[in-house]
């Protein structure tokens, strides 16, 4: 179990800095920026997970092969990156599968850390999501947080899911956590399932005397 | 008057937390991306603080209520936000009571760890800004440095009349600190002060040939 | 040496500091962005650096007058910025300069902490870029990691040779870094050199129904 974790987590990094490639490819970026593209991405999330507990090195620091793993992708994406590309469903469901692994290990560094579950929970989403974020603003796209897609919210479930069953059947747990989290994702790929928005309505007194014109 | 800091603390990252929301509620974000930019806006600048300082765990990891804070306000506001933002004019309002608090909050945590003066100005500063400016980049709004508001101008006034005082009557510097950074703040949303900005001239043997044309 | 060293530092914070501020004199901002922007450019990297390795407090918290150096700089070209940007050409070479020294002494940092050679390589880079990044963000301009310039590769390659050259001749690893990343980068100025970009081909089927009409 502990052995598949640690395949899931080198692949999960290598699978986000593909996401990083494809962006950079899209762009007709070098392969220097593939490569940073590909690093923030694939270890941004747990950098600041561990930066904000404290935990000092950061994982890459004292595991320079998550590093390496992310250098390497993305040299080998910047010559196949076209072909992966073609492939892209797979890599929204490798993803998924990072993102699940991700937010149970980041909850999970949280509660051996010691920390309350709001704060252990907090950890699972950003170890997930951070990356994803300065990879879209870097690149100067719209960041995860304006789409509408479940994702934040399929790792907070996971996450919760995570710490609800440790209480009960500790050795249950992290399967539980990345299953719910990942059922979720799975979920809103394939129904491209949407919270809904807020419903904004512009001032009332206002929008009455615009009523017979053009309503915003 | 800790406990009235204290009070004041939490109102004020509640604040924050509801510049986040309102921003959230006018790109029609749903809720998850309510708490998260909420929580950003409320914790971000103290999370900088603490990292720069090598205060770790974070404030909110240590005191998760912080993060609860931010959570409540977001999960609230989603369900009153249209009719919050008619009373925009108070938030702005306690907005400015935020900063003011923050700026000497985190100032006077520098200077209790022994910093030297213009790192505890800058952690003033850096306390209040850092949540709205990620807040900002996050939404794809212009940040706060780009207009040209009086907002970090009253934050790095609030925190050196804080060191200030601190030297010759320390029982009044908290409250020299946050009055005037108030003041300033204050002054700046009643009569929209700016400061003057750069008075930019392209190149000057250019102009000359263009001064028929229309000048840049 | 090791005065020259720091001079070069100072110097080269200055320079960084100095890139802020022309971004901040073009948007016509006032002079708490020029400080803001300064500081953010010139110590930002370096900041960086510090978090990730666990530095902590970071660096200019120790020694304030790297603070104090990009906010004199700051408010001196807030008067002086316009003649400054006349003289661009120079500023661009003090800047190679300074990205040549920031990189060595940041792969040195993460030497003297024990750091794998591919923490030392991204720590060089780290401290090289990472306050021209944030500045671009801050400013709303498209970051260096969408330009093509050769400037990280620079880094990267510097900071290699230092390494390199450290094994075999430890005297000569900082001089040796300095100049392969000034040379290659001064490379790169004077002849406009670019890495080749990702050659994106849309979808082939795609392209072939369009091949009469524009291609994309």
């Amino acid at each position: 179990m502990e052995k598949l974790l640690l395949f899931i987590d080198y692949a999960g990094v290598a699978v986000f800095a593909i996401t990083g490639c494809l962006v950079a490819a899209k762009k007709q970026l070098d392969i220097v920026s593939f490569v940073l593209l590909a690093a923030v991405t694939g270890i941004g999330g747990g950098t600041a997970r561990d930066v904000v507990l404290g935990n000092l090195p950061v994982f890459w620091v004292k595991q320079p092969l998550y590093l390496i793993d992310c250098v390497v992708t993305a040299i080998v994406m910047f010559f196949v990156a076209r072909h992966v590309a073609s492939y892209q469903k797979w890599i929204v469901w490798g993803d998924a599968v990072g993102v699940a692994v991700f937010t149970v290990t980041g909850a999970k560094i949280a509660l051996d850390a010691g920390a309350h579950w709001s704060v252990c929970i907090t950890m699972g989403v950003m170890t997930s999501i951070v990356g994803g974020i300065i990879r879209d603003i870097l690149a100067g796209e719209p960041s995860l947080i304006i789409r509408k897609e479940i994702y934040a919210t399929a790792c907070a479930l996971g996450a919760a899911v995570f710490l609800v069953v440790h209480t009960y059947a500790p050795t249950m747990a992290v399967l539980a956590g990345v299953a719910s989290c990942f059922a979720l994702r799975a979920a809103a790929i394939i129904w491209r399932l949407q919270l809904p928005g807020y419903q904004w309505i512009e001032d009332h007194t206002e929008k009455r005397r615009a009523s017979d014109g053009s309503a915003p």
